[in-house]
């Protein structure tokens, strides 16, 4: 049973799933259900695909993500980023509109979701630590203004083109006076009436008398009515005729990749690409499950979950859909429908693959402008400005590489913007870490504790000098720890004794080892004694044996402590 | 005089520089062109330029650096390492020979000179720390057997192309038959003598009664006797009239770089060699510029390092040559000419300058296998298998990691191997800080130290859990921090008080911060205190004002110990 439960993490909860918690599922699935179809036709249609992908992408992902994944909270489908990355990345390579597209998008879902299962099987999932809270936070603020930039064209109803800032705002400017104004007064209307419904529905809904669970269920529905009044409006109303543009006919039937289109070199370009989306995806995917599993004390695997969202990805391929992740947006419509089992994303893709067979006549008139002021809404959010201050008052360099991030995305595009942001994050860090703080210290007084010099009033012997180094020692920072140890030492000529406290050392590299057995041959030239002091366990483990503890001329010392009273004579 | 000191080195030792040193500098240098020139034409050879080329490169970069780096005693010229490199980048833009080959070899020591002075302006020279100990000796090892590999086709004269092992060897295979017998009798015999010399000719000159100053002068000369030997050998044979092929006319003209050649895609194609030349360049130089001033006591200062060699290059491509850097082989024979300050490399530069204008038919009938040998011989002292298996023994991961970088040179070239090098080094790097080891602790019995209870016999408090972290909290481990922290608080579900003790934390970057805010979100949650101990300095003055710190529900202990007695009741 345990083997199972780590194959399949459903079985956990499947075990002693009762009739009574499936009669529960099945109503919070349908209010989820009529609550996230138009969020899934606005982010397939960001992702530059008809609308009804979106449904498609909904159903097998879901139903694989319920059964493989480690999250009971977490809804996995169509994301306002990893669509607007879908978009980014396909649009190289055909025309939004035509089959080859569908297809290459296809394509792209199919690599995500392969890219994630092989990070599962090296156990690579480390490598999404890469993304640092100022990268990520420049990244979605950046790709968030360039989605709303993006929808003006539908809200205004004009033609524009471009990916980053600048090709946009030309191509907006160039074309405003197209402006197509019944398609405007839309999405004027439906702005304000999402904006509106936001805002006051539940608390409408309670002046009416409504009961507190219905409140709950229904508050966040209000967008579903505004779908539902702005279909009716433009069907009533005619107003496709006027050139309002309607989602018109879907088709039922469900595209494949043509495999004569796969092309070796089709693959490695779209791999870069496939490869972003999936660590972004997993990313956003595990914070939001995250943050769930602590509310509600569960817990999430990491390698398990990278299997879940694989598989979601390689079902959203096969359904004919494009890249899906676990949504924050999503998800919290699914929590407050009551979902407590991952039976609700099961039970919700039926609904959906229903609605799709029968029902898809209803989504005829519902008007494009409508999913846009969606889709601008939901990224309005995502912009923070916030994050910028707070980082700025902690610390100048993270907020500027915000800053760097957010403004790389806005010129050149998310993949670059991305690359951009880790290559700094790891720069930084290492500019760091190879300055590493190096205090001398000495005993405050009637204590065992040792502490820098320059900012307590401590003993010390002039004939011992007691180093403390404030950082893991690796090929980083060898060289400038050999340089300022030897700084150190000649400006403190009367020594006998060198002690290296190493109390903030976790890690010591081949090359550090090099520049310490360096460090150690010139201080016996010097005859000064080379003395080492509260060394790890797991450091000294590995220095056994090495040239450097074979020949040190002086001792290791348990504690600092020691080391003085050993050497203080 | 301070100021100018900081601008050119060369004020601080031409200060008080005496007419019975400039003496015996002169002796220095007369020795020391001799034994270098072979060297040097060598070294051209290898770089696919005429020998001549050599030359050049050891005159006026060798009077620059002299000027303004920091060594007395680096010797700056053709160095096999950059020569190597030289090759490699400029092979796919031109023809070895022809005058196009050339004048790209120039641009690419002006570029490489430029990244040295763009990289001491920005005071980036900690880039260069990114080379670790096990990439640079994979590195070097592999460029050496490429090289000596690469010398094969000269030593048996037939014709072999190839930058990488298997081209190489394919390439040496199929021409086997062609082998001139004549060249590799003298390529045997040349072979035989350089390491007869090397080994037996300071014994030779001590037999025949040399003072000791004379062996110690002349010692290493024996390739200059070698290089006159052969040279007779071919001349008086006419070995050339068979096939041999010797240096020949030697043009006095210096060459420059046609302006018409230089076009922006030639510079972007250029620049990421030129870039990887001068950073091996100068890691290779400060590590041989760095052991004589330990030995000798003096300072080398690395940003002045980058300067000097910057402007060594920036001379060497307007003297017609190729880049240049400070060589091991070249300083040794510079110190073992007695060389004391900088003045040698500018009186050397102008002995050069003379046989140049007036003695290069001298070398006429020098045979290039005789280089080959030179080169071959040099060569073979840089593979270490020693190193590997030292490694072996510290780390099993750093000697992978030499054996991934030695293999990738020699299948895939110089490049991508330092690359794929410098890349693993920040995974294996960022893998082992994105695991911190994190330890509980307790007090030792008796004293105020605290030890990982799974290696010592120590005291703990049921309610209270105290956690040691030992590693810096940044963006590659803060979520793994979270997930481990949640899960030792769930083992423990009885205490009240969590101690954080930071003594090995040297820096808390904005992603970390915001997982110790989640953290303390969560047991504020669960009625846990969450308290901080031996905080650094440098670490608790950026947490100040932070949010953490603002709420945080428990206190801030100076030592672990007085956490421990004030939380205990």
């Amino acid at each position: 049973m345990m083997k199972l439960a780590k194959l399949l993490p459903a079985a956990a909860w499947l075990q002693g799933y009762s009739k009574i918690d499936l009669q529960q599922d099945i109503i919070s699935s349908l209010v989820f259900t009529v609550m996230v179809i138009p969020q899934s036709l606005a982010y397939a249609m960001l992702a530059g695909l008809p609308a009804v992908t979106g449904l498609y992408a909904s159903i097998l992902p879901s139903i694989l993500y319920s059964l493989f994944g480690t999250s009971r909270t977490l809804a996995v489908g169509p994301v306002a980023l990893t669509s607007l990355m879908t978009a980014s990345v396909v649009a190289p390579f055909a025309v939004s509109g035509t089959e080859q597209y569908a297809a290459i998008a296809m394509l792209l879902a199919l690599l995500s979701g392969g890219c994630l299962l092989i990070l599962s099987i090296l156990k690579l999932g480390f490598l999404t630590n890469l993304l640092s809270h100022p990268v990520i936070s420049g990244f979605i603020s950046a790709s968030a203004l360039l989605v709303i930039l993006g929808q003006l064209k539908h809200l205004l109803g004009i033609q524009a083109q471009g990916d980053t800032l600048i090709p946009i705002v030309m191509s907006l400017f160039a074309h405003l006076s197209d402006t197509h104004y019944p398609t405007l007064w839309l999405s004027l209307c439906s702005l304000a009436l999402l904006l509106l419904m936001r805002r006051y529905f539940a608390t409408f809904l309670q002046r009416i008398g409504c009961a507190k669970t219905t409140v709950l269920l229904l508050g966040k529905s209000g967008a579903v009515f505004v779908v539902i009044l702005m279909t009716l409006v433009v069907w009533l109303g005619s107003l496709d005729k006027t050139g309002v543009h309607i989602i018109g006919y879907i088709p039922t039937s469900i595209p494949t990749i043509p495999t004569e289109m796969i092309s070796f070199e089709l693959i490695l370009g779209l791999l870069p690409g496939a490869f972003l989306i999936s660590i972004i995806g997993f990313v956003g995917s595990m914070s939001v499950a995250q943050s769930f599993a602590a509310k509600r004390r569960q817990d999430i695997d990491p390698n398990q979950e990278l299997i879940g969202l694989g598989l979601a990805n390689i079902g959203s391929a096969l359904s004919g859909a494009f890249p899906v992740t676990g949504g924050f947006s999503r998800s919290v419509l699914n929590a407050d429908c009551g979902a407590k089992t991952p039976m609700v994303g099961i039970v919700t893709s039926v609904f959906i693959l229903l609605i799709l067979l029968f029902l898809t006549p209803l989504f005829f008139y519902l008007p494009n402008v409508l999913l846009a002021s969606i889709i601008s809404i939901s990224m309005a959010k995502l912009i923070s400005v916030e994050d910028f201050l707070s980082l700025w008052r902690y610390s100048k360099k993270e907020a500027f590489l915000l800053a760097i991030t957010f403004v790389t995305v806005l010129v050149e595009g998310m993949q670059a913007g991305l690359i951009v942001g880790v290559v700094l994050s790891l720069l930084f860090f290492l500019w760091h870490t190879s300055h590493p703080h190096i205090a001398v210290v000495g005993r405050l007084s009637g204590t065992e504790n040792f502490r820098n010099v320059d900012r307590y009033e401590v003993e010390t012997h002039p004939s011992i000098l007691t180093v403390r180094i404030d950082e893991n020692l690796f090929f980083a920072n060898a060289r400038s720890l050999e340089e300022r140890l030897q700084t150190l030492v000649s400006q403190n000529p009367k020594i006998d004794h060198l002690v290296l406290m190493c109390s903030a050392i976790n890690m010591i590299d081949a090359s550090a080892l090099q520049s310490l057995e360096k460090i150690a041959d010139r201080l016996e030239n010097a005859d000064i004694k080379l003395h080492l002091s509260e060394v790890k366990g797991p450091v000294i483990d590995r220095l056994q044996g090495s040239d450097l503890i074979e020949n040190l001329s002086g001792q290791i010392f348990m504690t600092q402590h020691q080391a003085i009273e050993a050497l203080k004579d």
